[in-house]
């Protein structure tokens, strides 16, 4: 995409109102607007990432065998009541028609996916399967202050899983702690993500967090030292050791929840009384799994564990772009270089305004895409281009040759 | 995708309470879930239909010039009160948080999209530029009785054009309608499509919508004799003659308004105070266009449109898998040819179910993919497949050899 047709503009200065570095950055380099306390606008280069950070789940989910569907906003009123939750939840938005009639405006989709699943499942032989959908939810957020972390309304991968029996979800549940752990690793959060245990409500044991450890985290977790396994505050007063290996030294950190999954069991099946009959004849209560990742808190995660003092820094396989070409007053050659790697399929943001190289570089380290292309009048004297590694800053250099240049990139 | 694994499920028979021929269709096979009058939840087989519209639109608005982001639901109060839609719009739903502070639950984005706009645009070259995006509205419908052609939530593509003067909203307005005339073309309604005039408000003369031509319309419209140009009922009494050719010979019609585009002048950059200075240095009020598309309507109206006594008859461009392979007790064969064509990216529905043929007939004719490949007892003796067309009913044959089979849907 050429830089000059973007309709967003980088701004230079600090904002006054935003405290969160994901916010700072996101809203100055462009990426995203905000409306209202927790309500942002996604522009052009923010939907690149989220439509990137997407496909990366969807990926992921439908490898677990997630069917995918689009679950509505607008949920009944009797499905709240019967659950108890129109009553219970406090973050609840309701909304009214002019007949004076309520619904509620779905912050989860629990009371939606248990009819529609029970419209489905005649036998025991339709089970185990596993729905899941991107879609906004709303949440009436009281500190929506950290950024696009905790906003009021938000667009989150929820996943839920159907089983006969508790062996059944408790081994997809396994398996969707490898996929969770696969989703972080490929948005760039490998190192930072710790399985945190907590609170599993009555119904279970525990539940489990992924957890991004950063200053910018808003929750604490006690990292075991040994294994690398964390538990929550929640849970940190009732354990005294780490669940899984015994130890009983842990390291406090702050830390962002990217993920969590959870065993519902009948806590959501049961109001409806979704029950199957087993092989037996038996009438069984079916258990559930749910499985949630907020793309927009994913999103602002991976910026507050990867930017330096100058802007962004994108992991490659969720930067909008992964080349920025500079053209420093060589509009003509640069152009050439465009036509060319877009045509071959790289993603380019050809900087072709008409600014000065200060500025250019400047936004280029803002906008934080991994590699920066220079073509510029000393680069060409030299009969070379420049590529500059945004992470790292080490330099190399590419001859004038379009397919040299094409190459470099095509080996990464 | 195998059958056998597809969590919904077909019904026989013909539903009570929807009156509708597109909410009968598409909630029998499957394709979406009634959650309340007006509110639908798109099952998988919807969502691939869903998925290739939004394709559809999206490579022809980003040729258009539209840049795609995402705007909230939730919209500031102050906003609409600014554009007086807080009190004058019926249809509009208000949330409220604890604290009592309301926001607008977003039918349109105008209020939205024109701050927005004034937070990039410093100067007349920043301009035009154009942005749109897929996004759920909220509409408080009173008369939710047509199945997903008018929901109270539905997804829109809305495009917004920004531009110095009439004349260069004139032009883009122009190429919007070839635009929208492709996109309805490739979803499948190009015969049925008519150019519409409508009343343009006090701002602009005209408006013109897009409307399909089906005994299933809300809609009435008067279709020019001559040259095929409509005019809806609201102008038809103050117009004689055809806007276009000047022919005053109309015939009535029944039809669905599938997209609509506006020329909305300074309606809403006005009260916003969007002004840019010209080349001249005179200040000029920006002018604007929408265009709107609804894609469950879209969707409904192919369904209206291409239907029969049996079932479906999705167009090759929309259907959500393109081949249904029907196993009659030869699955070892079956998924021989299932692994080899989706192998080779044919997107494939395997009927791979314990169920009989009759079964496996009526579903794949309401479900209405575009062919039919059957393997059969009698078909391997015959060392034959059967390949139906399910728009025509013509049967073909091909040899046993998967390649061969394979051949015959890629020359397609």
């Amino acid at each position: 995409m050429k830089q000059s047709q973007l309709f967003t503009k980088t701004q230079k200065d600090a904002l006054k109102d935003e405290v969160s570095v994901n916010a700072q950055l996101l809203i100055r380099a462009g990426f995203v607007d905000k409306e209202m306390a927790g309500v942002y606008t996604v522009l052009p280069l923010g939907l690149r990432v989220m439509n990137k950070i997407e496909n990366i789940i969807r990926e992921e989910i439908n490898a677990l065998g997630g069917q995918e569907i689009f679950m509505p906003s607008m949920q009944p009123k009797e499905n709240w009541l019967k659950t108890g939750r129109w009553d219970s939840m406090d973050d609840l938005y309701k909304v009214k028609d002019a007949s004076g009639r309520e619904a509620a405006l779905g912050p989860t989709h629990e009371e939606i996916v248990v009819p529609l699943a029970q419209k489905f499942i005649n036998s025991y032989k339709d089970l185990p399967f596993s729905v899941y959908q991107f879609q906004n939810k709303f949440r009436m957020e009281l500190r929506a202050k950290s950024g696009i972390l905790r906003g009021r309304e938000f667009i989150m991968k929820d996943l839920y899983s159907f089983h006969l029996d508790e062996a059944d979800l408790d081994a997809y549940y396994e398996k969707s702690k490898a996929t969770y752990f696969k989703i972080f690793e490929r948005a760039g959060l490998k190192e930072v993500t710790h399985l945190t245990f907590a609170s599993g409500g009555s119904f279970s044991k525990y539940s489990h967090e992924f957890q991004a450890i950063t200053p910018a985290g808003e929750d604490i977790i006690y990292v075991c030292e040994k294994c690398g396994l964390a538990v929550n505050k929640e849970i940190k007063a009732e354990v005294v050791e780490c669940p899984e290996c015994k130890n009983t030294q842990f390291r406090e950190e702050k830390a962002i929840e990217v993920g969590n999954i959870f065993k519902l069991m009948t806590k959501y099946t049961q109001p409806f009384g979704l029950t199957v009959k087993n092989e037996k004849g038996e009438t069984k209560e079916i258990v559930m799994g749910c499985y949630g990742i907020g793309l927009g808190r994913l999103m602002g995660t991976v910026v507050e564990v990867h930017h330096d003092e100058k802007g962004i820094v994108w992991p490659e396989t969720v930067a909008p772009f992964q080349v920025h070409l500079l053209s420093l007053s060589q509009n003509e050659k640069a152009a050439e270089i465009y036509e060319t790697m877009t045509a071959a399929g790289i993603e380019v943001l050809f900087d072709d305004r008409d600014a000065n190289p200060g500025v250019k570089f400047a936004d280029a380290d803002l906008i934080g895409l991994p590699y920066q292309l220079v073509v510029s009048e000393k680069n060409m004297r030299d009969n070379r281009v420049e590529i500059k590694n945004r992470k790292n800053g080490t330099v190399e250099y590419a001859s004038l040759d379009n397919l040299e240049i094409l190459g470099y990139f095509q080996n990464k």
